[in-house]
C-alpha cells in the first residue's frame, strides 16, 4: 500500500473555492495509486476567534478547557472536507485526534505525542482512500484533548507519516518552498530543491515560519521525507531530508535572520564558579529564553558577560537583573534593544574550514559592525545594528554565492566503488 | 452523595450574560449541598449555522460527517461554562459525550442510548463539584460521534439523572412549565404541578414542545423524577412523576392540539382481509406517518377508510394512493388539509366513565362538528375543522374545568389502612 500524507493550513481550508484546490491535490494523489492521509487545520481565523471567546469569558482560561473547545475549528474542517470527498464518490471519513487515537501528554497548549495507533490507521486506510485527519489535536490518556500549540498540524502531519510508513509528508502552505534567504529581504533568494533537517531546524528556529520546528525535529527523528510546496501551483518545492551526497557540495545552504533579539552585557561581573548559573537561573524560572551569550576573558577577577533575549523579555530581564546587581558585582548593564541576529546556516561546514572567514570579510568590506559571534556546527550567528540587518543578509547571500545553485561535488573515490 | 441533573438549552447559555443565570442556578444546587451535572446545549443558533455550513458544502452531507461537526456546538459551550465556574473558585469540568462515555447505536441524525459509564461518572463526581456535560452528543462502539436528534439534550439529561442516581433532573427552559393547555390559545390555561410520564408523553406528542418525546419515554422507563422550570425565576415549575394518589382526582389533566393534519378518505373500497395493509404498507415504506385510521362498518363488501397525515405528506400521499386506487377499488378519494385534531387527556380517564359524552356534549353545545374520533386509555382525540381549533380547545378546556385546582380525591377505605 503506497501512502501519502497531504497537510494542508488553515489559508487552504478558509472557504468552499480554497478546498476546490485541495480536492484537486488529493484527487491526483489517488490518481498516482496513493491512499490519502490529508490532515487540515482550522479555517483561517477560526483558532483565533475561539481563543477571544475564551478570553472575553475569562480572565485565566483553564488550558484543558481551551484545548477543548479549540480543537472544534479542526473537528469542523474535516468533517467538511470528507462531505466534499464523498460528494465526489471517494470512499473518505474525518478522523479526529481521539479516534485514532493520537496520545500525547497532559501539557495543554503545547502537548507532545507519545503515540498513535498505527494498527488502527493502516486498517482504516484498508477500508477507506482518505482519511480526513483533524490537525493540531490529540487526546491524553485520560481521554482528555489536548493540542499541540501554534503550527501544530505540522507535526500532526510528520508524525502520521511516521505512524503509516508514508512515502512522503507533503505541507502544502502559501508559499512554495524554503529559500536561501527571506525573498522580500534578497531579490537573489532562491529557493533550494533539498534541505538537511537540520539546516531546516536553524532556518526554522531563526523565524522563518514555513514549518513548526518540532515538526522538522519530528521528521529528522523518523526520517520522514518532507516535502513543504504551494497549494496553488503543481511546481515542486523544497524537499527535506536526511543529509545526503548531493548536499554537501554546498557549503552554505541559507541565510537566516532574526530581529526579535535585544542585547544585554553586564560590566565588570565578579569571574568566579557559579556566576552564570546566578545570571540565568532567575531568567530561566521567568520564562524568559536567552539565546546567545558571550563571556570575555577575565582581567584581574572581573568578566564582561553579554547576551541577548527576545524584546518583549528585556523590560522584565532588566528588572531581574537589577535584583542581583549587587550579587554578582555587575559595575554597569548596558542594553540596547535595536540589535537583529544574522546567520550563516550550512551542514556543509562541519567540513569545511573559512567559512567564517568569507562572512566576516563580507561584512568588513561593508563595514557592518558585529557585535556578538556565535557558532555552532552548522551555523554562524552574527548580532548586527538592526538597521542593518537587510544588508548583511544580502552581503552574505552574495558572499556564498546563493543565488547559484551548487555544482554536484565531485563523488569522492572511496565512494564511487 | 446527593446528586442533582440541571439542563439548559440555547437560549440559557446564548450569551455571557445569560449564562450568569445559569450560573446562579448551579451555585444555589451547590449550596443546598448537591453536586451538580449540568447539561447544555450548544449556543441558540450554533447547530443551525453549522447545518447550513454542511448543507452549502454538500448536496447530501454524510449523516456520519454532520454529527462529527454539529456536536462542536456543545463542545464549545461546556467548555466556557466550565472555564466560568472555574473563575468562581468551583471545581469542574466539561465532559464531552465521548470521555464519559455515552454509548448510542450509529443512528447518526438520531442516535439512540446505549450504555453510559456510571462507574466513571460517580468517581468523577467525587473529584469535581460541578460537571459540565455536553449534550445532544454520544458515541458508538467504534468511537465515531453522534447526535440523540432535535431536543437530544432533554434526553441526555434525563439519561444521566438515570445513571448517577440523581435526586431530580431540571429542565430549566422559557417557559415556566407544563400548562392544561397552550396559554396562547387559551388564557385560563393553568399551570400544572404535577404530571403523570404517560400524560406528558400525549402531550409532548401533540406538539406542547417543552420536552423532547424521548426524554419523557427515558424518564418515564428509570423513574426518574423530571422539574420543568424557567431559567428566569425561582418559581417550581412543573414535575413529571409516576401516576400517584395525589393525581387520581383529576380526570383530565390537559387538552392538547395539532394543526399538521391532512384527512383523506377512500370511499368504498374492497372489505376484504389485507385491504388495510396494501393500503398503508407503501405509506409506510415512503416514510408516510399515518396518524388517526377509521374504518366504517361493511355495506354489500364496500367500506370507507378515512386516516390522517401530516400535512407536508399529503401531495405524496395522494400519488401513493391514485397507484393502488385500481387495486383496492376505490369509487373516490377525498381530502382535506384543513383539519386539526384536539385531544383531551388524563390518567384519570383509565378508571372513569363518561369523560368522552362530557367532551361530545360541549362540542354539540358550540355546533363544532366532529370529523374522527380516535380513542386511547388515556386520551381522546377528536379532528375538527382547523378553523374551529382555539374554540374547541377552549370549550374542552372550560368543559372539564381546567382552570381551577383539583381537589385532593377522597382516600379510597382500602388505602387508608
Amino acid at each position: 500500500m503506497r501512502i501519502k500524507v497531504q497537510k494542508f493550513g488553515g489559508t487552504s481550508v478558509a472557504d468552499l473555492q480554497c478546498m476546490q484546490q485541495v480536492l484537486n491535490k488529493v484527487r491526483a494523489a489517488l490518481d498516482d495509486g496513493y491512499k490519502v492521509l490529508v490532515v487540515l487545520s482550522a479555517m483561517a481565523g477560526q483558532t483565533d476567534y475561539l481563543l477571544s471567546l475564551a478570553n472575553r469569558w475569562s480572565s485565566t482560561p483553564d488550558p484543558a478547557e481551551l484545548d477543548s473547545m479549540v480543537t472544534t475549528g479542526e473537528q469542523v474542517s474535516v468533517a467538511l472536507f470528507s462531505m466534499l470527498l464523498q460528494d465526489q464518490g471517494i470512499k473518505a471519513r474525518s478522523l479526529l485526534g481521539f479516534q485514532i487515537p493520537m496520545r500525547t501528554d497532559s501539557n495543554f497548549g503545547r502537548a507532545r505525542i507519545l503515540d498513535i495507533d498505527s494498527p488502527r490507521l493502516q486498517a482504516m486506510l484498508e477500508q477507506y482512500d482518505v482519511l480526513a485527519i483533524a490537525g493540531f489535536q490529540g487526546c491524553d490518556c485520560e481521554d482528555r484533548l489536548t493540542t499541540l500549540g501554534r503550527g501544530g498540524s505540522d507535526t500532526s502531519a510528520v508524525a502520521m507519516a511516521a505512524a503509516t510508513n508514508a512515502e512522503v509528508c507533503e505541507i502544502y502552505t502559501d508559499v512554495d518552498g524554503v529559500y536561501t534567504t527571506d525573498p522580500n529581504v534578497c531579490s537573489q533568494a532562491r529557493k533550494l530543491d533539498k534541505i538537511a533537517y537540520d539546516e531546516m531546524l536553524e532556518m526554522a528556529s531563526m523565524g522563518a515560519k514555513v514549518l513548526q520546528i518540532r515538526s522538522v525535529e519530528f521528521a529528522k527523528k523518523f526520517n520522514v521525507p518532507v516535502h513543504v510546496r504551494s497549494t496553488f501551483t503543481d511546481v515542486p518545492g523544497t524537499l527535506l531530508v536526511q543529509e545526503d551526497n548531493s548536499m554537501e557540495s554546498a557549503l552554505v545552504s541559507g541565510i537566516a535572520y532574526d530581529k526579535d533579539q535585544a542585547l544585554i552585557t553586564l560590566a565588570n561581573v565578579y569571574d568566579e564558579p557559579g556566576i552564570s548559573a546566578t545570571i540565568f537561573e532567575p531568567l530561566a524560572i521567568a520564562g524568559v529564553v536567552v539565546d546567545m551569550i558571550v563571556q570575555n576573558p577575565s582581567r584581574e577577577g572581573r568578566t564582561d558577560m553579554t547576551f541577548t533575549v527576545p524584546k518583549g523579555d528585556l523590560e522584565q530581564t532588566l528588572q531581574i537583573i537589577d535584583n542581583i546587581k549587587d550579587q554578582i558585582g555587575a559595575k554597569a548593564v548596558f542594553h540596547n534593544p535595536k540589535v537583529s541576529k544574522v546567520s550563516v546556516i550550512g551542514m556543509g561546514m562541519r567540513n569545511h574550514s573559512g567559512i567564517a572567514s568569507i562572512a566576516f570579510k563580507a561584512l568588513r568590506m561593508e563595514n557592518i559592525n558585529i557585535m556578538l559571534i556565535s557558532t555552532s556546527e552548522i551555523k554562524i550567528s552574527c548580532l548586527v545594528d538592526e538597521k542593518y540587518t537587510e544588508l548583511t543578509v544580502r552581503t552574505l547571500h552574495e558572499a556564498f554565492g546563493l543565488d547559484q545553485k551548487p555544482q554536484p561535488a565531485c563523488e569522492e573515490p572511496g565512494q564511487s566503488q
